[in-house]
C-alpha cells in the first residue's frame, strides 16, 4: 500500500529525494563515507553549501543584496533572534496577530522590548487574516512580523502589506515558503524552519537585505544568536547540521527539476481546490470554519460532527495509509498539510476516503 | 578498499550504525515513511527520544537527580548558554584555560559577566593541563568550567578538578564524551556537540543537576536558551532535530551492544597507546609536543619535520584511504582523531602507512 503522510512536520519527502538520500548515505561521491560523517571543512561540503544556496536563489530569484542563511534551533529561536538583532528602540516593534505561531513570536519578542501588536484577528477566532488594506504601520517601528500561512488555524496571507517609512517587513514562512509565487523584495527579512516544506528538522533558512543588522542597536550579542556571525562565515561559524543541509540541496534541486516555484503554485493551487471543493459540497459534514479569501493552500483545517467521527476518520485514514491527518494537539479536528511533497495522488486518495467515509458515516 | 575516516567532527560513524539507519531510511518500524518523515508528535518518536535517554542513564550511570537534554546548536550555543542561566552573580564565574575551545567558551562567556580565568596552560603553550592540585576555586564563583579534551591541541584531563564550597563544575566533554569511564557525579553539568563521538551533527547533548537552575539570577531568559524548556518539556518545545537524536539512539545501542564505555575505555587506550608508541619510536621524525601525562587518548596530534612532507603525508594517506589526517586550520601538521567508532584496525592500518612513510621519505 503507498503510503501519504499529511503530517505537518516533520513531513513528507519527495520519494525522489528519500531514495537519492538512501543510496548515497554510507558513500557519498564516491568517497566511501556519508554525508552524515563528511567534515564541514571538506571542499565536498562547502559544494554542498554552495550548491544549496545557488539554488535557493534560482527558485525565489533572489538578489545579492540578500544573504541566505542555515541557523539552528528552528523558527523557535528566530522569534527571539529577530528582537535581539533588529529592535533600533525599546518600544517599537509591531506584529500582526493571527493565530498560535504568532503569539509565540510575540511572547518571545516581549522579553527583549515592548511589543505593538498592531492588528489582530483575534476577535474573529483567528478565521481570517486581519483586514489590512487601510493598516498603516507606525513610522518609529524596528520591524513589522507577520506570520504567512498559519498550520494551525489554516489561513494565510493572499497578499502582503506594504510598509510605509522604511520600516523592514519581516516573515516567518515556515509553512508556505516556496510553495507559491512570492516577491522576495517585498520582505526584507524572510524565514522559515526546514521541517514543513524544504526536508528534515535542523534548521531555520533565513533570507535577510545584509544590510539589515547595521540599524541594531545592540551591537554585543551572543556570537551564535548574531545574523552578522552566520552572514560573515557563510554558516560555518561552528559546524552546521550538515545532514540537513544536504537534504536541502536535494530537496531543491527536486524542485528546480519539478520547474521550480510556478509549477509547484499551480499544483498546490489545485491539490487545495480538490479538498475544498470536497468539503464545501458536502454539506456541513465537513466543516472548514476558515473565511474563504483567507483559506490555506497548504494547511487545511476541517472538523466532522462529532469528535469520535474525528476520531474514527483519523484512525481508518491510517489504516488506509494515509497518516498524519490528526489537528495540532491546541485544537481538535484534522488537518491535512499538503506541502509541495504531496503529489496529487495522495490529494485524490484523500478526497476518495472522505467520500467513502461521508457515505459510510453521514 | 577499506575507507578510515580521521577527521575530528563531524567524524566516523560506526558501520553497523550507518548500515541500520541506511536500510530504514525509508521505511521505519514498518511505517511507509522515515525517521526524517516522521512527526515528533507520534508515539514512534517518543519511543526514540525515550531509548536514546534510556541508552545514556545506562551508559553513563546518570542518576534521575540529573536531566538529559538535547539542545540545537551544538556546544557552541552552549557557550552562551552556560554563562546565560548559571550566574549566580556578575562577577564569579571561574574558566580553566586549556586552548582553542576553551577560550572560545571564555569569550562568550564574557559577553554576559566577568570572567576569572583561574588557571591556565598558556605559558606552556598549551601543550598540557595546567597542574591543578594546589588550585582552588573561589567560593563566590557562580560554577568553574573546564574542556576535558582539547581537540586541536591533543591534551587530555586525566583526572578532574575537586570543587569547594558547593561551587558546581561544568565540563565541555564535546570530543571525550563516553569515550572513557567517568563518574557523572564529580561534575554538576557536562555537556557535548554529537558530531565527534555521539553521530552525525545538530545537537548538543546535556546532562545537568535539574536544580542548577534554581541558582540563577537571570530569570527572564529567551524560551529556546532557557534549560528549564528542555528539562520540562523533554527537549520536545519545538521539533528537535529528530534525524540526530534517532542517529543518536542508534549509536548509544551500539555502545551497549559492543559492552559500554568500559570496553571502549579499554580499546580506546590501546589505540592510543599503539600511534603514541609509534610516535616516540620514530626518533623525532613524527613529534608530538604534549607532555605525556596529558596526551589525549582521541585526538593524537603530530607533525613531520617539514611542512612539505606533512602536507606529503596528509595526500599519501587519502590515496590509501585514510581520510581527515589534516591539522586544525588554526594549526599545523597532522592530527588522527579515533573515538569509539574507530577500530583498532584503521589505527593499524595508520601506524603501517607511518612506518612506510618515515622509510621512504624518513
Amino acid at each position: 500500500m503507498k503510503i501519504f503522510n499529511f503530517s505537518a512536520g516533520p513531513s513528507m519527502i519527495p520519494h525522489k529525494v528519500m531514495d537519492k538520500a538512501q543510496k548515497e548515505f554510507l558513500n557519498y561521491n564516491g568517497m566511501g563515507i556519508g554525508v552524515s560523517e563528511l567534515s564541514h571543512r571538506t571542499i565536498e561540503f562547502s559544494d554542498i553549501i554552495d550548491k544549496t544556496e545557488n539554488n535557493i536563489r534560482k527558485l525565489m530569484n533572489i538578489p545579492t543584496e540578500y544573504s541566505i542563511s542555515y541557523i539552528p534551533g528552528g523558527a523557535s529561536l528566530q522569534f527571539y533572534m529577530i528582537p535581539a538583532n533588529f529592535l533600533i528602540n525599546w518600544w517599537g516593534c509591531e506584529y500582526i496577530h493571527t493565530g498560535y505561531w504568532s503569539e509565540k513570536a510575540i511572547v518571545e519578542a516581549q522579553k527583549c522590548c515592548y511589543v505593538r501588536v498592531s492588528s489582530s484577528s483575534r476577535d474573529a477566532n483567528f478565521r481570517r487574516i486581519p483586514n489590512l488594506r487601510k493598516w498603516k504601520n507606525n513610522p518609529d517601528s524596528s520591524y513589522v512580523h507577520i506570520t504567512t500561512n498559519n498550520t494551525i488555524e489554516g489561513t494565510q496571507y493572499h497578499s502582503y502589506p506594504e510598509m510605509e517609512y522604511g520600516v523592514p517587513l519581516v516573515a516567518d514562512m515556515s509553512s508556505d515558503i516556496m510553495t507559491k509565487v512570492t516577491d522576495i523584495k517585498q520582505f526584507d527579512m524572510v524565514y522559515a524552519s526546514t521541517q514543513k516544506v524544504l526536508g528534515p528538522t535542523g534548521l531555520a533558512l533565513v533570507i535577510m537585505k545584509k544590510k539589515l543588522t547595521e540599524r541594531s542597536y545592540n551591537k554585543n550579542l551572543p556570537t551564535m544568536l548574531d545574523y552578522n556571525t552566520y552572514i560573515h562565515e557563510k554558516s560555518m561559524h561552528n559546524t552546521p547540521p550538515t545532514f540537513s543541509v544536504y537534504m536541502l540541496m536535494l530537496v531543491t534541486d527536486w524542485l528546480l527539476e519539478q520547474g521550480g516555484i510556478e509549477t509547484m503554485d499551480k499544483i498546490n493551487m489545485l491539490k487545495s481546490e480538490v479538498i475544498y471543493e470536497k468539503i464545501d459540497a458536502s454539506g456541513g459534514y465537513y466543516k472548514n470554519l476558515v473565511e474563504a479569501p483567507h483559506r490555506s493552500r497548504v494547511n487545511i483545517v476541517f472538523r466532522l460532527p462529532t469528535k469520535d467521527l474525528s476520531e474514527l476518520f483519523i484512525h481508518q485514514a491510517e489504516e488506509e495509509g494515509l497518516l498524519g491527518l490528526r489537528g495540532h494537539r491546541s485544537v481538535e479536528g484534522i488537518r491535512a498539510s499538503m506541502y509541495n511533497a504531496m503529489p496529487l495522488e495522495g490529494v485524490e486518495r484523500l478526497v476518495d476516503f472522505m467520500d467513502k467515509f461521508e457515505r459510510t458515516h453521514g
